[in-house]
């Protein structure tokens, strides 16, 4: 484990020594067991993680240029059968096999209360980090409204996003966004699963015509160093449907910094490609936990 | 990922500066997009690996005296109705539930081939924790003979162990062996899965009467800080069969170093149980990368 960075179970250390007594004299008396230092392994290193390391090709795989979206949702992974989510026989956190994932959906929602609990969690966090005695960066904070438009047009289906108040264009508001690819992950010791999704957003003209449908958003966006988390509220309305969901996503706010390392391994430079990667799953993976 | 620790990734970085190139300084002219210290989270922490703290949780349970035996063992992790290797929809490394594994078998055993090479690996690794130079701890190492005779009796089977060319019986060498539990790990990207045991080993008198069968182990035992790593060919002879398997497994020379450290947690004293469990991880992990 690592020493710089705090942990969860340092966080229960903290709160443990509290309550420690005078057992800790009496355990040095014994013989000790463990050597001062102990090494990663015989071979004095520690393997990669092979979790993080099929994200991290995954991404490496898929990110080509820097007009990609890069982001993590929460949700439940769908029988397609039954609607139910999906049962594996295993124990923790794992990656499926995206050529095996055809007889699953994955479902970006969760309940109003769920999302309602990550919003307190995401206003203290934010407090938390504007205190004087706060070490690390602060998180930012930002409520937003805004519609969604859809034209189904001969190049594709292209989105257009208005401020909701002031019914503006908002910048860089009219893209087509086209999935370049999912990766599923199945968490059965969280109540939700979570997804990572490449998608590219090519910037588009004006269509012309009709939309097809809306959707509505109620946005708050909590940024924090390279990542940003969206709370939303979507409200689709059109084609005689409406439909309310609560949605969570973690995304890169400049998907440009993992190309940059992605081209530092090319050149066979020094680079963080690997501690990105990191930063961006464990922020979808501390929420994942948090999940009422 | 941690400073302290030197990773695989380091190892590809000696590599890689020695080719890198003067694009450094091209790069750093650029707008910084990485913050100088990279937080692990929005929360300031990291959260617990999923995958650890399954296997941590596992021996919490599991391990109750010091008479207990904990290993892992490589092998393949088999489908009881058409013998082939099982296959999940899952791209890493992942624990199998315990209550879900009536449809497998695991077994313990390897190509010749592979033992040949694991021999190789472990004993350069020997001659490089020799050298003056190497600043880790040093790995030992020792080869032995001995045959185990198995005695059905009423309170069950017990293992006499002999050293095969003396003829006596080793150190502790009779014992009942319970199986405690078991863990199935599927690791699709390498050639072999793994188990991780734990047995009660409870000492025994010489049982009466005739042994059932025996086992026949030349057994290559490399001792590094904590854990001991026993590669053995095995013949079975007896009962009209003889079989001869490979096998690799990782143990605790001292099954009490955890244990000690699950009672400090008990305590609420500042503990290594997770480090240790980490280490025995890394082990079993680093070997099965290696396997050709």
């Amino acid at each position: 484990m690592s020493k710089r960075r705090r942990t969860e179970e340092d966080e229960e250390k903290l709160n443990s020594e509290e309550t420690s007594n005078g057992l800790v004299q009496h355990q040095s008396s014994r013989i000790p067991l463990l050597p001062k230092e102990l090494e990663p392994s015989i071979f004095g290193i520690q393997p990669n993680n092979d979790f993080v390391r099929v994200v991290s090709d995954f991404l490496y795989n898929h990110v080509r240029k820097g007009d990609v979206e890069i982001e993590a949702k929460l949700g439940v992974l769908l029988d397609k059968v039954n609607r139910e989510r999906i049962k594996l026989p295993v124990f923790c956190e794992t990656v499926i096999n995206p050529h095996e994932d055809k007889w699953m959906i994955f479902e970006s929602n969760m309940t109003l209360e769920q999302h309602k609990s990550f919003n307190e969690l995401l206003n203290n966090r934010f407090i938390e980090t504007k205190s004087p005695s706060h070490k690390g960066q602060p998180v930012e904070y930002k409520h937003t409204y805004e519609i969604d438009s859809f034209y189904d047009t001969k190049e594709g289906r292209i989105r257009v996003t208005r401020d909701r108040k002031t019914g503006e264009i908002v910048e860089g508001g009219i893209v087509q966004k086209i999935r370049v690819a999912d990766l599923n992950i199945y968490s059965p010791n969280t109540k939700l699963d979570y997804r990572i999704s490449v998608n590219r957003e090519i910037p588009k003209k004006m269509p012309e015509g009709q939309h097809n449908f809306e959707r509505n958003k109620d946005r708050l966006s909590y940024t924090h160093q390279i990542v940003k988390i969206d709370l939303t509220q979507v409200k689709v309305s059109g084609g005689g449907s409406q439909d309310l969901t609560h949605e969570l996503e973690v995304e890169f706010i400049n998907p440009r910094i993992l190309l940059e390392e992605k081209l530092k391994i090319e050149r066979n430079q020094e680079n963080k490609y690997i501690e990105i990667v990191e930063h961006f799953l464990n922020n979808i993976r501390m929420l994942a936990k948090k999940v009422l």
